[in-house]
């Protein structure tokens, strides 16, 4: 946690927040936080700023905050992934959350398992269980925007032009002849494949759609491990 | 895994190899390949090539392998690591071995937790069962070079400008002043340094080894998201 991130409903009076629970144990054994210490916090959509410990009990903590900082910028990335098992995409929540993605959609593709789509994962509490916990360690406290879309074709023909807009579109693919291009000082629209990559059929698709496919190297990458590669060249 | 890893040992005579156990399972369950099936194998620190079963048993397959193909290039970089917690050393492991990076070193600095050395996966074994399924995930034959230094200012100051030779020598520090380049077009020596960074006299010492310092942006990103950005940057 490099901020503790607070709720409107933290708040018990004007400029002072009452913790208890994950954030308070955290305060109390890893920041090791006594009476008067001061904390990085921000509030949730909110500015960043500082908060003192004005009074810690047993079970909960009693902070005066003052924001007084932006939250650091968001990447200029809109991320499109084939839906990845949970296991992985956890991953990529917290590693694309880190460079400060905030746009992201996980869409179908012909080897994406239909029981990924049924993982828990997806549902609304679950995911922000993951997402808070990544801006905390990326302390930040914007909340991305997740979409999902379960049918491919759809997705592409009718929205992914759009999303793309005056963006660079592209698909990352191992077999593209073209190489991703390094720093390339626009937003991005990237799209990223399942496990086995997208199909010929969904490579054309997105290319016909302004999402061309560009390589990384011929080595096979996990999924998480391709998403920190690409964003380490285009930004 | 990408690859089914091949010993010497494996081998009862010229061209057949027996295997059980893992691999075994491996090829049945995941594989599900059947009498006359072709996989794809790699000698370890050798060629690799397509293997077809010709006898598939209870708890054991005989394959009779043709070694064709050069491993994958290596990648010309040498990465000099704070030595991190143990589960974050097998996830640098996995990624940059999936890289093709063949030249590590693990070494001592001052916000490394003295712990960390004791742990039991620094001993050969345990490394070689986290190198083993990274290759086989890679598709990689070849093994790396792994190194632990225990003592920083001596690795620094008798060994680091000898290692970085002519390659293009830098230390990933999030207050830098100079951008990481991007497809320098070169071999590279890449430092990076444990949770919390390497100190301020550390980093002055690391660029007086011909490693100065370079960011990659003010946002604060995990080791191993770290190791991925910068390859993806740097290759």
């Amino acid at each position: 946690m490099n901020l503790i991130l607070l709720f409107k409903t933290d708040f018990t009076a004007s400029g002072t927040v009452s913790l208890s629970g994950r954030r308070f144990e955290h305060l109390r054994k890893v920041l090791r936080a006594g009476q008067g210490a001061w904390v990085k916090v921000g509030l949730l959509n909110g500015m960043l700023g500082q908060g003192k410990v004005v009074e810690l009990k047993d079970d909960s903590v009693k902070l005066t905050v003052e924001l007084t900082d932006k939250a650091p910028e968001a990447l200029p990335l809109t991320l499109i992934c084939a839906l990845p098992r949970p296991k992985t995409l956890k991953k990529v929540l917290s590693a694309t959350l880190a460079y400060g993605v905030k746009k992201i959609y996980f869409i179908e593709s012909w080897k994406v398992e239909k029981s990924y789509w049924s993982s828990l994962l997806l549902e609304k509490e679950a995911l922000r269980g993951q997402i808070i916990p990544a801006l905390e360690q990326a302390g930040d406290t914007m909340l991305p925007e997740i979409h999902f879309r379960r049918r491919f074709k759809p997705f592409v023909e009718d929205e992914l032009v759009e999303i793309v807009g005056d963006s660079l579109g592209m698909t990352a693919h191992p077999a593209a002849r073209q190489a991703c291009p390094a720093l390339p000082g626009k937003p991005v629209t990237l799209c990223i494949g399942p496990e086995g990559g997208f199909t010929a059929y969904e490579i054309e698709m997105l290319a016909r759609h302004a999402c061309p496919a560009v390589h990384l190297g011929t080595r096979p990458l996990r999924t998480e491990f391709a998403v920190c590669a690409l964003l380490g060249r285009l930004f």
